[in-house]
């Protein structure tokens, strides 16, 4: 699209749809598997993983030369941090995500004829629940960080492939994402979580966020000592 | 192949060959699967997806540079209002994509040494279904449209990977092609959709192609105001 | 490798050791997945596809540029019926390549600790078998030459994913390849075929790839009626 | 990042957090996987090889640039043979490719609140096993040298889907790095493997790495006979 300039109000659309598609997928796939996989746990995150990872990819790719693709208040922050992205935008594409998400969330409920408005009595919460959310946004941050300084065009794929990963490596399946986490305490279904649990996941994850900053700081500087964001 | 005209005949060929192949796959990964599966459902799906995804890629990818690679009436609509295809075309494109899905269907079948002509009893039906398919269709000719602007030789890759997640993340399971969903009518089995339920399916696709690209008109359009199609 | 010539020596190891790769993984990851799934012969097959498409998108990509990477008599047939490889060529890549299959299939015994020289006892016959075995290489073949012509760099993709989806929607799983064919007759484990069998795979493996280059000479020919090959 | 220098401090920490992310990844989705499963082994190892083969083609994609991404001794060792990275350096990477991977594994087992320090009770031993370390530590190198050679931006991407066919096709399920071996050792969990175990499976890997570097070396060789490295 080169010189041209995008409308701010296309910007935050993209971020509101695609934040709505990750999540239509995230709960709606967490449905659909736990309905067929008969009580089969790992067959049941097969069939959430697959979906989330191909969306991921298929969203980044398609809105990324529109907003960046975020769809992660925890990214848009970093993003803040490198002042790639102005502090009241982030504001506002953190407000457009978090909507995004609840009514991606209603989408999934509504195509499986389920109750609109729920809260999930999911418990996610101790320690090891949070040391897991943060490795799982400290990888995913610096997965974007990193893989935009190797090859920016691969940014889509990587974060994909990290996730499909990271739902399997992290003992929390890796929300590692404030407005996934927020919309997930509003489906009592597979992929939910208690909303009294999502306040600690949501502080891991912007720590870690901010973590996995500094560190890429300095790792992906320039020789002459220049960070490279 | 540069400024070489490719004839309308060769055209046709590829929407009925590749629209063959993708019904193919779909019945006949759908009849092995569900063989296979012991009941378990889930399973059955994942071995009903992968194949399916996997084909989509393959077919856009080869056939895309003579026909564009549609197999997809919805798709083709969209691609006539958008002025790259004419409508007589349109007419011949959708033509050659039901006929060849009903020749991928009668070529699963023979495969699996079953009865050719067959109509399913499988009801798919009720507006969470309709709603369902509404997504899945807006979902996949958003896909289409924003990747064809966004990185044009990605679209192959983004339709396979889409679909891959469509058929967990929404309760039809993502027909989202009326051509698919005709032919899909007439296999007995893990596929197939009872031909009285097919109409309000198509008609659910078409209505959210048609939004899909009213909404990509904006979203996609160049600074100036002028629409990107 | 730019106008390098490479040696004749080098092109035959690369077929070699392509094909006997190819067999270890195909016999290979069917008697680890039939060993571990537990009966469940869907699980089963999941163990197996993922391997092989897996591997054939390393293979292709990384000796692709030393022999062609056929690792597939019906290939090799179809390049030296396209004027791409000369007869005498095409019969001694024949041969690596069943030689390379033998020890790939020995290899995989060898790992599992299992009996060297084996003789399958699976029963793979009957028109339903030979008509998908058809339409499997068919489709193999039309894959290759119509990717070539459209993307030549995604070829080793392609193959990659069209085995993935053709072991599930064809029901002979899709051999596809007379040295795979003749190589599997040699293990009576998950992916063998009884010796007896194995010619009129191979035949109907023959007849479709010649039927897949005459319908890509037509379809994928330029504008001036010159064929592509 | 062109001419600019790489500090050496810089590609220390990549071989760091590159191997601790994959051990934390082959062991922490072994523990999920394992967990969830309910007893078969065929869907724990699924569970296991999807985010193994994912983070690999992350983490190679991202850090490549840095220190070249080994994350293996073995593959350390075979580029100090071809002079591309000096013999002291080569130790060092050794070092921090065996500290990473230990903290991998001990993170993994935080998360999953589960005992720091623990040692593997896991039986692998015998020719079977050791022939199939060879056979996937071989084929492993090779398809590093080779994929460098015919399509170096794809070297990530060969690798991740390498080890995703190997976990099924090689009887050890392809350990095939020396630092992933150690770490495994001190985990009795899923991927574990006993310490007495280990020196054999690591002397198998180093011959088969460097047997593999002397066949690249003669198959990859330009015309003039000049070998490749």
């Amino acid at each position: 699209m080169g010189t041209v300039t995008i409308s701010l109000q296309r910007k935050w659309f993209a971020e509101f749809i695609g934040t709505a598609f990750l999540l239509a997928t995230v709960v709606g796939s967490g449905i659909m598997a736990e309905q067929l996989a008969g009580g089969n746990v790992a067959i049941a995150l097969l069939g959430n993983t697959l979906p989330t990872g191909a969306i991921l990819v298929v969203l980044i790719t398609m809105l990324g030369p529109i907003s960046g693709a975020h769809f992660n208040p925890a990214v848009s922050v970093v993003f803040a941090l490198r002042k790639e992205l102005p502090w009241d935008q982030c504001g506002i594409y953190i407000l457009f995500q978090i909507i995004g998400g609840i009514i991606g969330v209603w989408a999934a409920h509504l195509m499986f004829d389920d109750t609109l408005l729920q809260f999930s009595s999911k418990v996610r919460t101790g320690g090891a629940q949070w040391f897991a959310e943060g490795v799982a946004t400290f990888g995913l941050v610096f997965t974007i960080l990193a893989t935009l300084r190797a090859r920016a065009d691969a940014v889509a794929m990587a974060v994909g492939l990290y996730i499909t990963a990271a739902y399997w490596f992290t003992a929390s399946t890796s929300f590692a994402n404030p407005a996934v986490t927020i919309a997930r305490g509003l489906s009592d279904t597979f992929a939910g979580i208690r909303p009294v649990d999502v306040p600690a996941f949501v502080a891991a994850q912007l720590v870690a966020g901010v973590l996995a900053w500094l560190i890429c700081n300095w790792l992906l500087q320039d020789h002459n000592g220049e960070p490279s964001g």
